[in-house]
């Protein structure tokens, strides 16, 4: 993630970085561009339709359905920002719980158990380290999916490792208890903060393994296309060639909304707008050292 | 569920899977094409209206309710996602919870304490299994039914299994506790999972026993249903038999959005965008069998 | 409540049940049908007035507003929904709440304890009983009216029952904890349900007890009823007397929505779309029966 | 505040309360009728312009611009309703609380014990009724403004009366512990509640004292008036005289929904609208002292 | 922030304070004054093109996309406001609990123990107010920033202060329970408020350094710019010069949603709208000394 001064218009409207969705859509731009032409071409030179043609009024569908449409984008654009948020969220909570547990550890252990405090010191950022990974693997992605995948074969037997860095935390903490190194008012103290790490894991599962339902992308995606697509046959008899552009540009605004919900949908890879992750991890390992 | 990739557009656009809304809605699309073509032939052939007509300005009626129908359509699709999106937040709760319960008592039971441990080892996966089973049956959908289900009384005298399988659990945990085999600061520190199982159960029961109010769902079918079949009387006027395509494209439109919130509102069934529950509960499995 | 198939569109479009909205609308049809033939009337044969009359503008003014009224509906939709889905929300945690109490005891106290599982067996399914009749109640939903309901006085000095039934219940359960029957840490373990039973009672009051703010029902009351009398001046010109089931239609679907909110917002009523919580106050008094 | 019927449309129509927004903009409305008078007079008689000028196209920045606007009062209508919804929340919670501490310490003192009986009956229903008084005061409403305030200088020496009783009651709870006259397991089931108190007061400071950025507010209320004042301009030339009533309606709607905003959002003072604090913590001393 | 009477209308319209959107938009606004003039005289005296011109249907792709860009505002004005109203819960939950954490400590600490009672009076308002100072250092906005800060590095080995505070509260409320001046059940009660501290901190960090997905940003300000910049060509043919103040009318509505939202999403800066967090950390300061 890059962290960007949001005041500074004349950089954002003027240049384009890779990751622009001016530049992900171009092929698309190209070919509506030349359908558009196409059309124009056909309809004023070949059919040589005029203003009056009835087809002129194929516009009162578009302007009926810009409403229906808009609405579908802003949904997706919604659903897609929560998730992103939801996935921020988790990951902020996952810095707290790391910082309070280390805390509470560094208050509780006596000073000279280093044994136990390099122990935690290790293992809290640990956790954080591993979740990272474990969000990028292709397995998590389709830990729910109902075909077979050989081609993971090979790894799957790796087993979820998050959750064996959160058992070997709990059964640390547990031990201290039983050999009556913190107290049980202390292990209830310590529990919230023992529970967290898988709620945390299994709530960033979700949102990575389970994508908005299919038929909502499948429908926008089609709504969109014939939406597009038909906006020429209208618009060339009253806007001859300069149909071409405004088809363009609508089809850009709302394409890209789409392609930014898909990007943004899923936080945790690593494109230019998905979560820090790596770096929210590295940054729990600076703080949680500083505490223990 | 099938995992997909949501990048891939042109899949997407040109193929249609069989829950497709436009499979679903063929009978409908061919019937009100067959209608606006009725209406053509009758103002157009018959009755040799012209676009003079004071019939043609009843599109005025529709631009003015197109707003009242997209707010509709976008609210009932934020409420069924919101449903269908609580699910899937329980069944990851009920992942966690099932992992957290195993790895604490992974911790807290003595390593040789084999009998116990295959009894969580077996129960927790368990109750994952049994509710998915619940939530897929008859009975659980018609529960709060004032109807009469004479059909479902052979079954009825079965009960309610997940919640027998969570008492189970809380028996035998309690047993532990009785037995001192576990403090009374770690049944404290147990407590928030034994309790979430049923929590999390009659969550998804309400989700499934409770659809949106009728009158919503009524009034939104006959208002689209009023709506498309007066579309034709002023579009014949002004796009002639073009108005076939274009009332069967804004009917598709319309009606796709209600038909997938019917499909996504309730999120247990085994249809294509419903939640892998079967799927998870195996993972469950999977995940409990490492930790204890 | 009636569960239904949501699936079943023939039914929905082609049957009028009591409680639907256009039964209920019919005094209203009629009279904004007669208002607009009357102005049909004077204008068209008594006036004489011509589509290039000035008045027929007045059409801007309508689809102007049409986005501030659907926007307005569609608040008051949102609204009304969420007090009816909070309601069943809390009404689902009362079950959970219920078969979790019931569960837990069931585990702690002794199989031979007949006199006290006897005492939770009856007293547990009463609190949601109690609770049914109490959210039906005049003076529950009066509760916060500054006026004096002196019809009300006679039944006045009957107690808060619901809160009668929670001291009962927490005043038992103290007491085996006194008698040593359940540990502190088992009173600690039951204390979250013993809570929740006077929360959620405390939710359904305020639901009940606080409609939305008057001056939102009264302006939105105001804005329709001047949107629609106005509507047929400018109709009329330009749809004849084609202009009555225009208008018609549209006071239906604007109104529709204001009244199906007004029904939703109470939702313990006894009203087809209200909950059923008479149903599931049996449903929990089978369970918990099951379960002690 | 007043408990309605909400489905007595008649009364609602055709009668005006004090509070109701057409009281409110009384001058407002006069006086955009004689402006558009003035603009009418001009325009028709003194210049004499004709449909046919440019200024009649003014009407397409009206209507460009009409979303933003009633997307922006949604915006309001949604913030200022959640706020009067939460600070509705808010009371319930502390008539649960208060009932849940009264049910709690009538079962955990001993039935003898009046002296501390008394002081919590005394107490819990205090709280109420100091908070409700704090949320009414000038002090607390400008607790966070930045400008000196003289004319308070005399008060302010008052301390925060809701602190000292909630200090009180927790101070009085922990020595009945110190006393051993309820266990630790008793104080920590108790914690919860205690607790609560200040958190709600807290709560109700926050809604009280922090409205809405003051740029929404500032923008929101140029922009009505831009949008209103240049409305004449336009629907003058095809309204004619007709445009005074239309642009008194449409300032009405568009104003009204800011007027109930601005009242809604401070939900804590005596107005019609506002939260019946005072009756609420009159009802919790009612049922606080069943229960003691 | 400044406490403003949201009442007082007039001051609101004719005032404009330093913060105000019209004058940040000012140089904006001069430029898209003097681009409209521009295309006005080569449209219209240049070229000499007519309201029969092929651009002068332009207008239907503006009216088309209103919609969109409509959404899209409101879309970043809800994200924005959600930030800035989440951090001033989380504000309020500071003073909540600074609070609850003294009047507890007030309660349990014996009342002649003047050092720990002075350590507490001075720690907990300390927090909020290095917090405070963490939030508005520029090293707090940069954590996630991929990018290298050379410039900052040599603050960076300051560390991370409000945590050392936390540390510095939890060992010594620690301490006390092991020097058994507070009992594990005290030790438990008090847990919440010394977690929270530490979770509001990360929560407040969050919203500091992650804006949203910067690609909404940057689309955003295209779509508005390429927006606004087309206008004029079809506006100048209808509305010939009066199409400046227009252009601009639009530009300044639109853009001062975007403007606004950019300050409002970073709550913490000092700007007029900000919250007060300074004035907030002063009163905890004040309350806290009345209860310890």
């Amino acid at each position: 993630m890059l962290t960007y001064n949001s005041k500074d218009w004349f950089k954002f409207i003027f240049f384009f970085r890779r990751s622009d969705t001016v530049v992900t859509l171009l092929p698309g731009i190209i070919g509506v561009g030349l359908f558009t032409w196409l059309i124009a071409f056909l309809e004023l030179k070949y059919l040589v339709l005029t203003e009056r043609e009835y087809i002129k009024n194929l516009s009162v569908m578009h302007s009926m359905l810009t409403f229906v449409i808009s609405m579908l984008l802003v949904f997706r654009t919604n659903s897609a920002y929560d998730r992103w948020w939801e996935g921020r969220k988790l990951w902020g909570a996952l810095v707290n719980n790391s910082r309070n547990l280390a805390l509470k550890l560094g208050a509780m252990l006596p000073q000279e158990d280093k044994h136990n405090r390099m122990f935690y010191k290790k293992m809290i950022p640990m956790y954080a380290h591993v979740l990272s990974l474990h969000l990028r693997s292709e397995i998590t992605r389709l830990a729910l999916d109902e075909k077979e995948h050989p081609e993971l074969a090979a790894i799957d037997h790796n087993k979820h490792i998050p959750n064996h860095v959160a058992a070997l935390i709990f059964r640390r903490t547990n031990r201290l208890y039983e050999e009556k190194k913190i107290t049980g008012d202390q292990l209830i103290v310590l529990n919230a903060e023992l529970l967290s790490f898988t709620d945390i894991c299994g709530a960033c599962e979700r949102i990575k393994n389970t994508p908005i339902p299919m038929s909502y992308s499948t429908f926008l995606k089609k709504f969109i296309f014939f939406f597009v697509l038909t906006l020429p046959f209208s618009f060339v008899l009253s806007l001859k060639y300069w149909a071409i552009p405004v088809v363009i540009f609508i089809f850009y605004a709302l394409t890209s909304l789409e392609i930014i919900a898909e990007e943004i949908e899923d936080p945790f890879d690593g494109d230019e707008n998905d979560l820090p992750i790596v770096k929210i991890s590295e940054n729990i390992n600076k703080h949680v050292a500083e505490l223990l």
